[in-house]
């Protein structure tokens, strides 16, 4: 078990939802075809146009487009450990395996983001100027 | 054009290099197809035994594995993002791209890495505890 | 003078710019009351979806709310700072200075940003339980 | 109930403090008009010169200025979020609130604070150069 | 007592381990002298290649060397509190005191990174260009 | 050569030096034993308060102690790699070499941050708790 610190605002529960969260909250249940609204939602419904500004984005984000819907959740977790999000590390990697991540898949990914931590380390470090063949043709 | 700030050491040319660090050179060169040896690892060179240690775990990071090539590319330009680093960004942008990254992959990413950022911090701000069904069995 | 690297896709002009593009630079300029656009946007025009979705939430955050519109500005440059984001921290100082920010506010916020982040680290790297008395009380 | 891991030194209670330490308690109990002195002081206490010198510099921080003693307290919040430090969070919310900041100010923050970190790192994925217009007349 | 939130997967014990973590395994207890080995490395080892890897590049950046063992400590430390990570902060200054670091040694380094995170942060809201004097000699 | 950005606000040089100014121009004069003062300061000297408080506080930081000068040193550019804070990396980078650090020193830092930065992210992205035995006994 463990025990965590409490939220900044409390929850907000389906029968105290107002009638602009309770849309979001719907929306989420039928687009993830789920009857769970996490947290993140809930406390998140404290400012309903907050809430619905960021579930219309994060459901564009996350939705139907080039890259592969798995993809998209190793690349979450990637940021979220860089930025060291524990809720969003959590959240991303049970979304991940629900969309078929492997354990071996994992931690081919934990290994990647260590990598590229470390790189990005080395070569700031030695301020190396970016070679030529690498910059965009825009300039 | 642009004028960049100078390496801490210079890069090491080939006529220069050790032989540690030709063998190092030699290996980039046949695992990449290609002539170039990128700055980075020229001027890493002046640890020799760091640049061959950094090269092998790159490679074999980068290497074949159960995450696809691109894959790997486009996770390797998120975390550079997250953690501004310049070089990163550019070289690792133009190896997806040489591995066939379309702009609408890359416009992609680049609003999933932000989307991704913006929610890490959300959920920060809020301080919202894992939902429990988020946790991995393993406590 | 100063000559920096060129950006990953080249800013779109208002000749080049689709009908949805388009849209946003029209209310763009509408709402700032100018006619210039900066490459910020011209840029993310590449994903004219993403680029409606960015302004459209910049708008509502940056708008009318509880919060004055100078402190905002405020606000972002502290977090700017905290990310190394040279092209934020320019952009919104520049903003703030068109608000009403004078050269003492500004080093009062510049001075604040280097407090916090010290003593951020100070209690990180003491490892210090957050006091019960500043908890929230949801828990 | 949460439990949280121990510090790395323990907190220096009014009756173990030297005379050093004793006079910095004073003048925050006397600056803040309260008896309560939170933990970070009682652990950056272990080196009572820290402790004088970070207090003094967050006293004169925090202290009369041309920013408004709430919006200091919203920077503050900003900062820490945009770093991950729980403490500070904590902390600097409930200092929030004790000069007045409600709920809807509280998410009309943290808002801001996600939609910084976002574009934040659009503008650094993307590359873009600072615009001319936005470069202090200082170069 | 503190409850911890449960680690993504479960650290491999000796009696489950593969030959090739068992022989990892045995070279850490060997290199440290000490039959303890951390969780960190148990969890690493569902991936034995990424294991060895990391154990191997670590053994060489902590070993022998021309800068002192408990100043690489006291650098991982700085590293780790300004990531803001809580494993590594307490498991480097567990070593660092293991290998002499004084209360008051301990109290100056985290002066010293509470300091460097706040004239890190003072020079990038100015935008302060390099001094020509602090250039390498290398451009 | 290299072209930089502007800085915010123009360096103040010693003609324009209000009285306040001056004396910790002075005082870092002595301090250093050099005549040349950097554009940090000079930058920074647009709020004399916080020009004092933080070249004092620098001062006692950098100044005699337990821990040696050249560590300091090295742990200042441990952090300023870590936050990618370019001057700092430059300035500290020149004052550690003028007390003594070699290339082969540099290098070995170099490589130690990049590690601390992959394990830091490594032990993230698998949510270890902390083992017991390295928790501080003050719980």
């Amino acid at each position: 078990m463990s025990a965590q610190l409490p939220p900044m605002l409390p929850p907000i529960g389906d029968a105290e939802a107002s009638e602009a969260v309770r849309a979001v909250y719907d929306d989420i249940r039928a687009t993830r075809g789920s009857d769970v609204i996490n947290d993140f939602w809930r406390v998140l419904a404290h400012d309903p146009a907050l809430l619905e500004r960021t579930w219309t984005t994060l459901k564009a984000t996350m939705g139907p487009g080039v890259l592969d819907p798995l993809v998209k959740e190793l690349i979450y977790i990637a940021v979220s450990v860089t930025n060291g999000c524990t809720y969003c590390i959590n959240s991303h990697t049970a979304s991940a395996r629900a969309k078929g991540m492997t354990d071996e898949m994992f931690m081919e990914l934990v290994g990647l983001v260590g990598m590229a931590n470390e790189t990005n380390r080395l070569v700031t470090a030695l301020q190396v100027p970016v070679d030529k063949a690498f910059l965009p043709k825009t300039g």
